[in-house]
């Protein structure tokens, strides 16, 4: 199909998709003519994901960019693909807690991801950002929220068990990495939406209701 | 203390602070002459807040000033203070699905908040976006990844719970509702990175390991 009707197809202005092939998001449709190209379904589902990306996990244009390098690679490893996606994903935190709540803080981190057996790299950015949390919250006086930081932490290994499982039904290498990637961000929006129905509901039941 | 007094110990530039005095996110000093104000520490903890909301969990200016009207509220009940604070951290999904992948995703999402009892409004914003991306992941070929929604329901509903009871311990109104709003935005960022390093664990045991 010509660029008209990709756009068209995938609702996706003509500029913008000029634009996502100069980046390098899209691949370069096959030339027919000097200045023509054609583009077939995989441009339209490619294109389908950078909206997700973009428009649903509000994932940046740069991270955008890692994401599907990290994806279409074929010599990285299933777990650096994974871990290209989660650098992509998670910005190193800005440091507004007192350096004493930080201290506390990473005690406390470390020690969960010990007592969890948890193996991940020391300095990977989801550890700066829990930390970062973690002493945040401290220092407004709400120590008490992850006092109990390894239920969660439990709570939290369930999902991840259940995402994994959704995951190695598939055979395809090039799939499996494609649910991975694509399940690790877009899960987390789903995840952060269901929390908050949860607790809208227990707030109707519990904390007052809504007024009438 | 003076302003530059407060940007040292809350580590705000003066000029920052001196547009969430204009924006209305910081209240006004107490007048000690014609062109000077004292703040005190409920400024620098305020302070501490809105940079939390801004460069930790991302909220946007124009909804860091909702969450703290709704904190602020003395005529809100908390349910409705909450629900304030959600249309703040929930921006109305752009559409990127299929119509016909949204009217499916619909009906899913739908029949989860029946089955599990969940009282929501119909038009909650988490509704539409829970809709919009349950859509996006049938319209990518990853409907197998939201088959057991409500699996993944079911372990959000324990982590609310994990929540509700580390804030009903508070007895002040005033502090129960602090710890409901910070607790629902910073919990989010929390729950986001416990996520992420449950995942680089599983991935390091059983979807092949770093490279070495």
């Amino acid at each position: 199909m010509r660029i008209a009707e990709l756009s068209r197809r995938s609702d996706v202005p003509v500029p913008t998709i000029k634009y996502y092939l100069r980046e390098g998001l899209l691949p370069p449709g096959e030339l027919t003519s000097r200045n023509q190209a054609s583009y077939g379904e995989q441009h339209l589902r490619r294109l389908r994901l950078i909206r997700a990306l973009i428009d649903l996990a509000h994932v940046p244009v740069a991270g955008v960019k890692v994401v599907l390098d990290a994806l279409d690679s074929d010599s990285m490893s299933l777990h650096d693909q994974l871990g290209q996606v989660h650098r992509a994903v998670t910005p190193r935190p800005q440091l507004t807690a007192n350096d004493a709540d930080r201290v506390a803080a990473e005690a406390q981190v470390r020690k969960l991801v010990d007592d969890r057996g948890w193996l991940v790299e020391p300095d990977a950015p989801a550890i700066a950002t829990l930390i970062e949390t973690v002493a945040v919250l401290r220092s407004l006086d709400q120590a008490r929220l992850v006092e109990h930081l390894d239920a969660y932490a439990e709570a939290v290994e369930r999902f991840t068990e259940l995402e994994v499982a959704a995951v190695v039904t598939r055979t395809d290498p090039h799939q499996i990495a494609e649910s991975v990637v694509i399940g690790t961000i877009l899960g987390e929006t789903l995840i952060a939406a269901l929390r908050l129905l949860a607790q809208e509901n227990v707030s109707a039941r519990r904390l007052g209701g809504p007024t009438t």
